[in-house]
C-alpha cells in the first residue's frame, strides 16, 4: 500500500484553472435541464450539447447517443496503443425540478457565488461533481501525464426521472463500455473532515395514489353530510400507513429488509448526528423516525414511506366550499437490501384498495423504482478509494449508507458486471432537490484532487 | 285567503321581453365577477356597474355604495306619496372561481343556451335568481301597473366569501333599509313540480390548516426516516377528525345542535330522495354520511367537517422526491341551530392542536362564518309566500331545510329586526359551485311570476 501522490503538473494545472473551472460550472448550471417538465425538453437537449463539448475541449472525445429519452453522452479518454484497465465514470446532466421559485435567494439556473459556494439547481446533484472529474482528467490530458488507464464518462439525462434509458443504453453498448469498475460521485460526505465512501444505498419506488369521489366537485352546502369526500377518505388511508412507533403497517413492508449486524450499527456509530442539532438545522422542534433506530440507521438502513406531494380541491386564494371530486397523493418509499420495488409497491397498493370505502374508487399509478445497493469495503477497489478520499481531503474517511437512490448501480451490477465506487462531494446542507441548492467550491477543488489520484490507485488495485 | 294572481299588462309584459331577458342575463353573466380572486377585482367592479345601469333601465333609480370591500348596489323603487310596507329584495353579483377551467363544456364567463337552460359560471347562484326579481319589478314599473309596495334591491358583492361588508352596511343604513321582510332567491328546490319555501339554512365556518415541518422542503433520500412529513401528520391529523360512523369526534362539535322533532322528520321525510339514483347522478358508488339520518337530514340538518382543499409538496408532472416543508387543509363546516361558528371553528381548532405531534407547527388560520338559519312556517308571510308558490308553480310546495350557508340572514334578523324568506329558484343539477354551472329558463320564467305575484301577498300579509 503506497501513499496516493498528486502528479506535480497536474496539480499545478488543477490550481492554475480553478477560476476557469468557476466559470464552466456557472455555464453548465445555467441550462434548466428539468427531467420532470416536457416543457423543458429543450433546455436538456441543450444541456447535453454543451456537456459534449465541453469534454472535447478538455481533451476527451465526446459523442451525444440518442436513446428513448434524453439522449446520453459519452466522453472518452484518447485511444492509445497499448492494454490498460477501463473505468467509467458515470453522471446525469439532468436536475429536480426548482419549483418553489418564490423561495430562492437568486434564480435557480443564474448561479450565483455567495461565500465560498456556487448557488444554482443541480449545481451540486449533479452537474458539479461530474465535472470536478472531468477537470481532474483534462489536467492529464493538457500536461501530456500519462493516465495509467481508460476512461468513458458516461453522462445522462434522466437520472431525476428514473433512469429508464440508461439500462437499455448499458445494454447496448455492454462491450464498448465493458470495465473494471464505475466510479460516482453523486453522493454526500458529513463534512470536509470526513470524507465518505457510500457503500450502501437505498432503493425506491415512486407512485401516485388517486381517490375519485363524485365525478365533479360538489357544493358542501347543498350535498355536505351525505356524500362522502374523497380529500378526507385519502386522509384516513394515509394514516393507517404508519403506527405510532414509526413502522410502516403494510403487511409484507419489512419483508426480505437485510437486517443490520452489530459491526454495522458500530460503524454506523462512528457518525454522529446531534439531533438538537438537526433539528435545529432542519427547523423542526424535534427529529422523527422509526423507534428502534439511529438516525443514521433511519437514513441509510430503513425503509420509508413519504408522501412528497397532496393535491385536492381548491387551492387558491379565500375559500372554496366544495366536496372535491379527487384527492391525490404522490408517494415515493425508500427501499433498502433486499426489497423489491414493484413487490413493494403493489403490497402498498393492495393495502390501500383494501382499506379504501366502497364510497371512492382508488387507483394506484406506478412511477419509477429502482432497488438498494450494496458494495463491500474490504475489496481492493474500496481500498483504493479510501486511500485516495485520505489523501486528497487530509482526514480518514468514513463508510457511509447513504438514504437517496441511484438506481444505476444496480442496472451497472447487473448489465456490467462490476461494483461501483461512490464517492460523493455533496455537503449536508447543500440543499440538493430543495431550494437555494449550492455546491462548495473546496468540494470542487478537493473532489478534482481525488479524481486526480484516484486513477493510479484504482489500476494498482486492479493489477494486483 | 285569496288565489295570488299575475296582473294582467305585468303577466304580459314578462312574456313578451323573454328573449330579452335571456339576453341581459347572459350579459350579466359574462362578468368574471370572481371574490375570492383578487386579479378579478376590476370585473367585480365592472360587474356592480352593470347591474346598477340595468336596474336604471328597468326603472328603478340605482346607486352604487362602496364599501370597505366590493361596492353594494342599492336599486329603489320610484318614490310615491303615500305609505306602504317596505320590501327588500337582496342578491349577490359576485361569483364562485371557475377552476378547474378545463372541465367546462364551453368557457365559463361565456354564457351559452343548451336545450332550456343557460349555462355559466354565476348564473344561478345567483345572478339569474335576483334578475328575474327585477323583471318582474320592471313589468309593473314600465305598465304602470301599481306596485301595492315599496321595494329595494340590496345586491352585493361579497357573498361567495363571507359578506363581510353587508352586516356594517345594514347598520349604517339601518334607517334607510328598515323592512317589513326581506326576500332572496338564492336556495333551490327539488324540481319545477316542487317549488319551495325554504326554512332553514346551514351555518358555515370556514378555517386553513397548515402544518409545518422543516423549514425547506428536504430531499427524501438524505433525510427520508428520521423527520416527520408534514403531509403525513396532516392526513394523520385529519383522520381522527371523524370515526366510522360519520360522526365528527371534536369535543364539543354536536353541543346546541337543535334536536329533530318528530314533525320535523316528517315534514323532511315528504322530500325522498332515492339514494341509488342519487348516488348514479353524483358519480358515486355509495353515498355516505352520518349514520342516524336521512339523505335529506344530513344535508339540512347535521352540521358537517369538510376538506375543500389539499395542497402540499410538489404537484406538478412526474415525481419529486422531497419531504414537502408543509401541507395545509382548506376546510368548512356546515352548522345547524344553534351552533356559534366561532366556537366550533375554536373546539376544532384546539382538538387539532392538541392531537399535533410535537414534530410539526401546527396553525389554523380563520375564514369566514356565518350562523345557521330557521325561520317558522306557520308565519303569515311565511304562508303569503307558500300561496305564491303554488300559484306560480303550479304544484303544492314543500318546506326545505337547505344545506348552504347565507350568514346575511342572520344578520338581517339581528340588524334589521325581521324575518327573511327564501324563495329559491335553483334546481338540483344546476351545478351551482361546479363546472358547468347553469339556470333552467323555466325557473328563470317561473321566478318572474313568482315575484310578480309575491308582492301583492306579502303586502297583504302585514297589512292584516
Amino acid at each position: 500500500m503506497f501513499n496516493p501522490t498528486l502528479p506535480a503538473r497536474v496539480g499545478e494545472y488543477l490550481a492554475l484553472h480553478q477560476e476557469r473551472f468557476i466559470a464552466d460550472l456557472c455555464a453548465y448550471a445555467r441550462f434548466p435541464s428539468v427531467s420532470a417538465q416536457p416543457k423543458h425538453k429543450p433546455d436538456v437537449q441543450a444541456c447535453a450539447q454543451w456537456i459534449a463539448n465541453h469534454a472535447n475541449k478538455a481533451g476527451l472525445t465526446s459523442e451525444i447517443r440518442q436513446t428513448a429519452g434524453n439522449p446520453i453522452v459519452l466522453a472518452k479518454t484518447p485511444p492509445r496503443p497499448g492494454k490498460r484497465p477501463h473505468f467509467l465514470v458515470y453522471g446525469h446532466y439532468d436536475v429536480q425540478p426548482a419549483e418553489p421559485f418564490d423561495l430562492w435567494t437568486t434564480p435557480p439556473f443564474d448561479p450565483q457565488r455567495r461565500g465560498n459556494a456556487l448557488y444554482a439547481r443541480g449545481i451540486c446533484d449533479n452537474k458539479g461533481q461530474h465535472l470536478a472529474h472531468l477537470h481532474a482528467v483534462e489536467a492529464y490530458l493538457k500536461t501530456d501525464t500519462e493516465l495509467p488507464c481508460d476512461l468513458t464518462f458516461v453522462i445522462e439525462g434522466e437520472e431525476e426521472v428514473g433512469s429508464d434509458q440508461l439500462g437499455p443504453f448499458l445494454k447496448k453498448y455492454r462491450n464498448e463500455l465493458a470495465c473494471k469498475a464505475v466510479v460516482i460521485s453523486d453522493t454526500g460526505i458529513p463534512s470536509l473532515k470526513q470524507p465518505a465512501l457510500t457503500c450502501a444505498l437505498r432503493g425506491i419506488t415512486a407512485f401516485e395514489i388517486t381517490v375519485r369521489g363524485p365525478n365533479r366537485d360538489l357544493h358542501s352546502g347543498i350535498f355536505g353530510g351525505s356524500v362522502d369526500n374523497p380529500a378526507l377518505v385519502l386522509a384516513e388511508m394515509l394514516a393507517k400507513v404508519r403506527d405510532s412507533r414509526g413502522k410502516i403497517k403494510v403487511p409484507g413492508f419489512y419483508e426480505g429488509v437485510m437486517a443490520l449486524k452489530a459491526s454495522d450499527r458500530k460503524e454506523m456509530a462512528r457518525l454522529k448526528i446531534d439531533p438538537r442539532k438537526e433539528a435545529r438545522f432542519l427547523g423542526v422542534k424535534e427529529l422523527h423516525g422509526e423507534s428502534g433506530f439511529s438516525i443514521m440507521e433511519q437514513r441509510g438502513a430503513r425503509p420509508t414511506f413519504e408522501i412528497n406531494g397532496l393535491t385536492s380541491g381548491y387551492q387558491g386564494d379565500g375559500s372554496k366550499t366544495i366536496i372535491p371530486s379527487w384527492a391525490k397523493a404522490k408517494i415515493t418509499c425508500r427501499l433498502v437490501p433486499s426489497q423489491k420495488p414493484d413487490k413493494v409497491r403493489n403490497q402498498v397498493a393492495a393495502f390501500l384498495k383494501k382499506i379504501a370505502p366502497k364510497t371512492v374508487e382508488v387507483t394506484i399509478s406506478p412511477g419509477h423504482g429502482g432497488e438498494a445497493y450494496y458494495v463491500s469495503p474490504d475489496s481492493a477497489h474500496a481500498k483504493a478509494a479510501l486511500r485516495t478520499l485520505k489523501a486528497a481531503f487530509g482526514h480518514d474517511p468514513v463508510l457511509l449508507r447513504e438514504g437517496g437512490s441511484i438506481p444505476i448501480v444496480n442496472e451497472i451490477r447487473k448489465i456490467l458486471g462490476v461494483d461501483t465506487l461512490l464517492l460523493g462531494l455533496a455537503l449536508p446542507d447543500d440543499n440538493a432537490h430543495s431550494p437555494n441548492e449550492k455546491f462548495d467550491l473546496e468540494c470542487y477543488r478537493r473532489g478534482m484532487q481525488m479524481s486526480a489520484m484516484l486513477w493510479p490507485e484504482l489500476t494498482a488495485a486492479f493489477q494486483k
